[in-house]
């Protein structure tokens, strides 16, 4: 069975109006006015195909389809929400493709047995409120709904997650994770270069990446930038450099099993005269080998202990993400493979580098992930494109497994 | 003769609290509603003592008294405006204590020959509108009212200088520059710890280290933290870091003529899990040595075009500030000398570390300072303190020698 690609085409077009930055990115922050906009336009969608909507205490959105039997449901999507300056496939493929599979069930009048579920889980990019991958995160267990509504925004400690969830008109009644999943399955974009440059149609994600997030504060003193001799600084933007250039240098010198970014970076008073009293950063760490990502993490809070030590500097660390890598289901990710292989594609089974909300649900149901290329590998990007031909393979695939996975008794 | 320190102690206080932040601290950025109020009160206090107030189209204020003879006013003051977070005796000491010298030859009822000008000079500091020394540029004929009326605000671009000007009254008609001086002179904190640790109650000030001034952006591009190899990324924020440490370890391994900050930084988009596509940061550089300025500045050009080259990002640079180091008149330095020994002052010959309004006026009379001790060498921060014993001696050496400036024929 195929999907319509004209008509997954034309929606992704429309979604990708709603916060659309430049000629083809998408800025729609999670919580954000254009998040609502998305997701209004998704329920009123969802409400049209057929679908029974469940909103959850996080603003999950579940589009429910009865099957022939009772019972948990075989569960697929991804999010609507993006980066600041994103592109229009990072999430929205997951969801609209998925939406386009129900359609296409509709069109031809096929009931599966187990029942099936759309969903669009809130705040998955975590650029606004901690952490990422948000509504996943508590629908498997793994945070309660009460920590979570309280996370502050990053530019607007006033603004939380339940405030927004309210001022949106997304603070659902059902209780987050309280619906049974049968298993869990994502397409996305690769949002890396190596299915595209080795001319691959389909990853099987067999396994996600862990991620460490550390914000790191340093503080020193403010001081005249002329008159204070150097031997009588405490420069905490000096020594934010240093770290900020081992923290870059680490990966390329010392261990290229891990990736590090550090993706912000403020000084205090940040005036062009004065020595920085406080410098803060941000370190994103990431490692498909368990044993690396600790290592690395290790490395880095080392050297900058011993900075600070032999500086006369003070630190503020702040654990904010420590995921461990996560193992996808292999009966799925093999299903994945053949399935793929049935449509004449190629496939490769490969490891994400991104967190994903299905490494979230694979904690609770049996879950995989589908990949396809992003054209040079570019995301998080107003440049973020994958090619028409790409898209209607994966939205095949995943249209392909949801029949496998919900015609099984 | 000497100054009424507690009448001069009172009045610091008072405009102490015109910003006041913390314990001591005081923020008051040149043209917001707090400079303002803080002209306000000056204003009305050079009238009380009986001064002609003439505000230029820069607001500079001048406060002048007739002398027995016409011709050029022996002038001296400083500036009311501070950096974010700063102190309350950087510029407002200059300025007070020259008010305190008014009001002691009132008390007295000694008229001059020549005539004097008190000056409170508009946005010294810099850190809101480019250039700082913006009133003493200008009224030294190194830059014209014009262009600087359009400087923007670097939070806000819609904010300009003549802008502020009109909205806190003080555009004034006087064509700036316009009245001729004699001479010109600036008490002021040393904002450095060398008069308090060699336990010396005066400096006589002969020069004013060089200050370069340039702002950075280098542009990359804007990739995923997870799934970008390192080998594909162009990070503008690891380019960055690699820069400012070089910056940072100049005088400490390569050149210590010379003094380097790094006080400002930003990335975009700033995002925990985006590779920065830019980051711009500003670089303070100066020394008394006019060599070692260009030679550190062409050292510091020349790593980051090596740096910029090498790795296919690109570089803007903006030359905010150049100003090589200005001699001060050798005359008034000996006259700080004797002044400060005649009242059995301890006094050494030295170089400013930091810009000031008087090595503008260098450039149109003959000027020199007169530096206090700060404690601890703190400035530009809240913590910022000169004892009273020296506010009362560099109050009584300013008015000594605007005496016998004044008294020459």
């Amino acid at each position: 069975m195929k999907i319509d690609l004209p008509r997954l085409l034309d929606n992704l077009n429309r979604y990708s109006e709603i916060g659309r930055v430049q000629e083809i990115g998408v800025e729609r922050i999670a919580l954000s006015d254009e998040d609502k906009v998305a997701r209004d336009l998704l329920k009123n969608q969802m409400e049209a195909a057929g679908l029974e909507v469940l909103i959850d205490e996080l603003g999950n959105m579940i589009g429910l389809r009865k099957g022939l039997e009772e019972g948990a449901p075989v569960a697929f999507g991804s999010h609507l929400d993006t980066v600041y300056k994103g592109g229009r496939f990072d999430g929205a493929l997951g969801v609209l493709a998925g939406l386009e599979a129900i359609h296409k069930l509709n069109d031809e009048g096929i009931t599966t047995k187990k029942p099936l579920a759309l969903i669009n889980f809130t705040n998955e990019e975590g650029v606004r409120f901690a952490p990422d991958m948000m509504g996943s995160h508590v629908y498997s267990g793994q945070a309660t709904v009460e920590e979570i509504w309280q996370s502050e925004a990053y530019d607007n400690p006033k603004d939380t997650v339940k405030g927004r969830l309210e001022a949106i008109g997304y603070l659902g009644d059902m209780k987050t994770g309280s619906m049974a999943l049968d298993s869990f399955l994502e397409l996305h974009i690769e949002q890396g270069p190596t299915l595209e440059t080795d001319g691959i149609d389909i990853g099987a994600v067999n396994m996600v990446q862990g991620i460490y997030w550390t914000r790191y504060t340093i503080k020193g003193q403010a001081n005249h930038a002329g008159t204070t001799p150097i031997g009588y600084r405490k420069d905490a933007g000096y020594a934010a450099a240093q770290i900020m250039q081992f923290i870059g240098d680490y990966p390329r010198k010392a261990d290229d099993r891990v990736l590090t970014t550090v993706g912000t970076v403020s000084f205090e008073p940040n005036a062009i005269n004065i020595v920085p009293d406080a410098a803060s950063f941000t370190l994103d760490l990431r490692s498909v080998n368990a044993e690396a990502l600790k290592k690395a993490q290790k490395a880095i809070d080392a050297f900058i202990e011993n900075l600070i030590k032999s500086s006369g500097l003070e630190l503020e660390k702040e654990e904010m993400v420590r995921f461990t890598p996560v193992q996808f289901d292999s009966g799925i990710v093999k299903l994945v493979r053949s399935e793929a292989e049935v449509l004449g594609l190629t496939v490769r089974e490969m490891p994400s580098g991104a967190g994903h909300d299905a490494q979230m649900m694979a904690a609770m149901c049996p879950s995989a992930m589908i990949f396809v290329p992003s054209v040079k590998g570019i995301s998080h990007n107003v440049q973020e494109l994958t090619l028409d031909a790409d898209i209607e393979n994966g939205a095949n695939v995943l249209l392909n497994i949801v029949l496998s996975l919900a015609s099984k008794a």
